[in-house]
């Protein structure tokens, strides 16, 4: 009786095409964060429990993946080990215990697999990569600019044009929600609703509010300003002038409400210079779901996908629960995931992704032949080719067979006329070509070949 | 009282020039098997408990990291999930459930960590890598040869010279078990002794051979067997003519003893022509610590490291556990863990690998000149160079000091002065050369520069 052989629930294999897929977007992330002089770190996959607790809410620390003891505790069912949930937490952990040793603006970007014990569902994994950029040290807005302009790079890379970067301040929605009337207690709660806009809608977030216990006269106001009809402003510059000039009036005296539409207004300036300026988008309804957040937050919107590509903001209180000083950070999550669905439904990936294995197949013609076919795989690998060596002497039609079922380009033929005539039968599997060449001229043919489609 | 911020036991963070290490040896790993015509693989960390049950013996199952049950099933203690051991047993799952999806001969390569709650020492983690490369469906010995030679080549690509790939093969042992009078119950008792032969010596392994129930007269035969004097040949190929020779003799009339024998000088006659040719090494004693190998062997040895950079070997049963069906298989597992210590004792690691995070920083003199200090970042990124963003308008004295610490070469200027004139104050931090530069020759400045040096 043979044994299970899926991967367990909400996991997923990935076979060589996918993992292709998957590398060629994650090349790209790395490739403009580093551009922008970001860093790479790696964390562990699993943390102490403590590291973990207390820094997701109720609804994460439920989702949160825990290890048995091991040893003489192991009946015990007690847990000491818990697997990554975030990128953010283990970063605010390393800068502690690291401070010595990083720069004093510490830009690093992290890419790994995090783990929740979600409800699988239709692109929700219980294994998934986020691609985290993330800068530590800085007030400045220069700081989101320049991540905003990095994300917008990495989409842009990967050919996305029609992608909206949402940006909001949780200052001016603080400020909001004190001007309206919600009491500060219920300020989370509140947020928690106002994110849930999109998704639920109007009516919706009207009921969830009044559950959640904020004055009907609160919501009135709160829903009254986020109900503002959808005018197209001559250019994205002049919506976002539009959205500021609207929101200070709201938070009129109201001091951190004031300073978050100041830093928002001037993170707009600042992407204006970046690759961001086409993408930036003011809208006071953006709240996100995590509680660490104290300043700008951002998200970033596609037409076709429920849902955001990433997101981020800025969050000056984490990494001093670790530290025990107070570290302003910002940074930005990619959904890798979810942008590896969105490339597959619109086709983005490049021809060249989904290449074949190998540029060459060595037949093996015969027993006696095998040494000068594994001599020639040799050369071949020497000069940067992908070379596939067929290990048995089978049938040449099977072996060309197989050669064209896993879409090799070139095919080599040693047999007992080529030997005698120290030559190489190659054939161009794309052209149909076939042609017996000098045992020595086989691998510039085949690069010379290489070159052309 | 701020947070413990020490990764957990046998746990590593791996700062940015960890990472670059790392991300350098992989990569080769991964440009040398893709030479070779493998495909990459990348399963799930959490297994199903029962795909790893059974699979790495009675040691092996104590050092599984498992998973707890969620919800209502987490305080009753029960685990359904653990943590990859190896990449082996994944692969073995993989093919039996995507057989059909799989080519004939499917090659593949993965890179990925795996768990072990191993007591952590010098050089012992709980969390490492393994750089795995396997071969399926085939039984030709020309698999163990391409094995070998990709092995190989990956530690000639790194630098390394002197290492040895030991070869033995287990019908060979289990040949010469049978000859020596140990009852076959007690072969695999007997292996794992003889596999200490380098680490306790003969004494040792004798002691451990009489512990194990072997009798004393097949004790001494074994120890006979592997008292050989080290002769220095003329050659390697010498020395392994002289050991196959040698070992043919203990297991004459054998069977299975001679099969083995056959298949060991086919292999190292196939290496010969391969870049495995000055490596590989017949050595009798290599035997291997996991149950599942059913032929061939394989281990790298280099002289200052105790213990292996690796090794591998041919295991035709372990699929057929999960497809029900006997599908042949032989792979090989590089160490990157121990690749790397030796690298970083011998000094192995380019110069390159250890570059600064940025080619360029981008100076803030003030607050007026930020969106030409931000475009100036962009251009100087599309045109390929990596940018580092000063964040906040600082004394420009400590600016160009934070650029020194961070080894970044070239620091940009945009000062009143420079406003004025459309120009750019650039200096060369290795030569000390600072220059006024045209605001549109910036990049053809940096980028001539770049290319010395």
């Amino acid at each position: 009786m043979p044994e299970q052989t899926r991967p367990a629930r909400g996991m997923r294999d990935f076979l060589p095409d996918d993992v292709r897929r998957r590398d060629y977007v994650i090349g790209i992330v790395e490739s403009v964060y580093r551009g922008y002089g970001f860093e790479p770190l790696e964390t562990p996959a699993l943390e102490n429990i403590e590291t973990l607790t207390g820094k997701y809410g109720d609804e994460g620390a439920k989702l949160i993946f825990r290890v048995l003891r091991r040893g003489e505790h192991e009946a015990s069912g007690e847990t000491d080990l818990a697997l990554r949930y975030d990128l953010t937490v283990p970063l605010a952990r390393v800068v502690a215990e690291h401070r010595g040793k990083l720069p004093r603006f510490f830009k690093r970007y992290q890419i790994q697999p995090v783990w929740r014990a979600d409800r699988p569902a239709r692109g929700r994994f219980r294994e998934f990569y986020q691609c985290d950029v993330d800068a530590i040290g800085s007030r400045s807005p220069v700081v989101e600019a320049e991540l905003c302009a990095a994300a917008s790079d990495v989409l842009r890379t990967l050919g996305f044009s029609d992608f909206v970067m949402r940006l909001n301040h949780r200052g001016l929605l603080r400020g909001m929600l004190d001007a309206f009337g919600v009491p500060a207690a219920l300020h989370d709660q509140a947020l928690v609703a106002v994110d849930k806009l999109d998704k639920i809608g109007r009516d919706g977030v009207a009921a969830e509010l009044a559950t959640r216990g904020i004055p009907d006269d609160a919501v009135n106001k709160l829903l009254a300003a986020y109900d503002v009809p959808q005018v197209k402003a001559a250019s994205k510059a002049a919506t976002n002038a539009e959205a500021l000039a609207r929101v200070r009036q709201y938070v009129a005296g109201h001091p951190d409400g004031e300073a978050a539409v100041d830093t928002l207004s001037e993170i707009v300036r600042l992407c204006s210079a970046t690759s961001g300026a086409d993408h930036v988008l003011v809208d006071p309804s953006l709240a996100r779901g995590l509680s660490y957040y104290t300043g700008a937050i951002m998200e970033i919107a596609v037409p076709d996908l429920a849902g955001s590509l990433g997101g981020g903001g800025r969050y000056d209180g984490l990494i001093g629960m670790f530290s025990g000083e107070s570290i302003p950070a910002c940074g930005f999550s990619l959904g890798l995931e979810r942008i590896l669905v969105v490339m597959a439904e619109r086709n983005m990936f490049p021809a060249t992704v989904q290449s074949a294995a190998a540029d060459v197949m060595v037949t093996l013609f015969d027993a006696d032949s095998v040494l000068d076919v594994l001599g020639l795989a040799g050369e071949l690998r020497a000069a940067g080719l992908r070379v596939d060596t067929y290990p048995e002497p089978d049938k040449l039609g099977k072996q060309f067979k197989y050669a064209a079922s896993r879409g090799v380009r070139f095919v080599t033929v040693l047999g007992e006329d080529e030997r005698k005539a120290n030559a190489i039968k190659i054939k161009d599997m794309q052209s149909g070509e076939q042609e017996v060449v000098g045992r020595n001229d086989v691998v510039a043919w085949i690069q010379g070949r290489s070159k052309t489609l």
